[in-house]
């Protein structure tokens, strides 16, 4: 079992479930840092006991849970497993698209407590790779463009050529001790003020 | 329910738990068009049928299915939903890898299955289209790799200011009916010829 020990926070409103849930998760060596109803600032805490995961059991999540669970997913992205009774299409969807990395209807049972986290932890990693991937690869298109304006304005204003632009823009970088795309954002805005 | 009538792969072993599977899915109008075994080959019968989704029901997949199920997702991407009772960290962790959308230990009970069909379609909704994004800010990075390298050549052997060669650029691309980056690609070709 590789997620020994998570710190969970749990959001749940029903005290013969949450019998359940805490057994099985103490039996499992994890701690609940924090148990709120979903009337409860959830960001709040979130921010103050950065959990390892989330495990929300409401009958139905509501608007507001999910939007929560959106500003978490967007701003502090965290696993989290959703135990619910709500099996309708339209709320699945929302669930999913809010980031929750586990929507399980009907499905509380203490022993499947365990995979049910791992799955959600895994996916969730996953998922994370990837958006950073996406991440980084914008950010290269978008320093790429701001590069290549930059060496635009050099040719052009020292007669080079592409590759004297490109080592000319290098030098000054290092010189400065800037990134390559910093510098370029220096050369455009210089070259805007100039026109 | 969004996703009526799917046509769905069965690999399955049990005959007991077919046909609990069997029944479920079709009570919810879906139709099963192919059931094979773990040994057959799984990525043909993809091919041949076409399904909207992939329920593999296996007491543990194996690493041939898991296999499978990687190229099926990498190939010809598709909802993957997994019942098991295999709750083992390492093999939860290949199954997240290897792309399957739903991944449930002990937890096949016929009112369950709508919901995590419907899990299972959303999630892999959601996680193509990240991949979609992922892979389209990708090729505009390449594209505009060779844009602004064909833009550079233009610049150089013609004496154009930026704006003239993308503009330039833009005519010729037109002219010859062809898509910017491609064009990019000949003149970087023929560059390379004549230096």
């Amino acid at each position: 079992m590789s997620n020994n020990q998570l710190k969970i926070i749990l959001i749940d409103e029903q005290p013969e479930r949450f019998e359940i849930l805490d057994n099985a998760l103490r039996e499992q060596g994890h701690e609940i840092v924090a148990r709120i109803s979903a009337s409860e600032d959830i960001i709040a805490t979130v921010e103050r006991t950065q959990p390892d995961i989330i495990i929300v059991d409401l009958e139905s999540p509501g608007r507001d849970t999910l939007e929560s669970m959106q500003a978490i997913n967007r701003d502090r992205p965290r696993p989290i497993v959703m135990f619910t009774n709500d099996g309708d299409s339209a709320t699945i969807e929302r669930a999913v698209k809010s980031g929750v990395s586990a929507y399980i209807v009907d499905g509380l049972s203490p022993e499947r407590i365990r995979p049910i986290l791992d799955v959600a932890m895994h996916r969730f990693r996953e998922y994370q790779q990837l958006r950073n991937e996406l991440e980084q690869t914008r950010m290269q298109l978008t320093e790429r463009k701001l590069i290549e304006k930059a060496k635009g304005i050099l040719m052009k204003k020292r007669g080079l050529d592409e590759d004297q632009a490109y080592q000319s823009l290098r030098k000054m970088a290092m010189d400065r001790n800037l990134k390559l795309s910093e510098l370029a954002r220096s050369i455009i805005a210089a070259a805007e003020l100039l026109e």
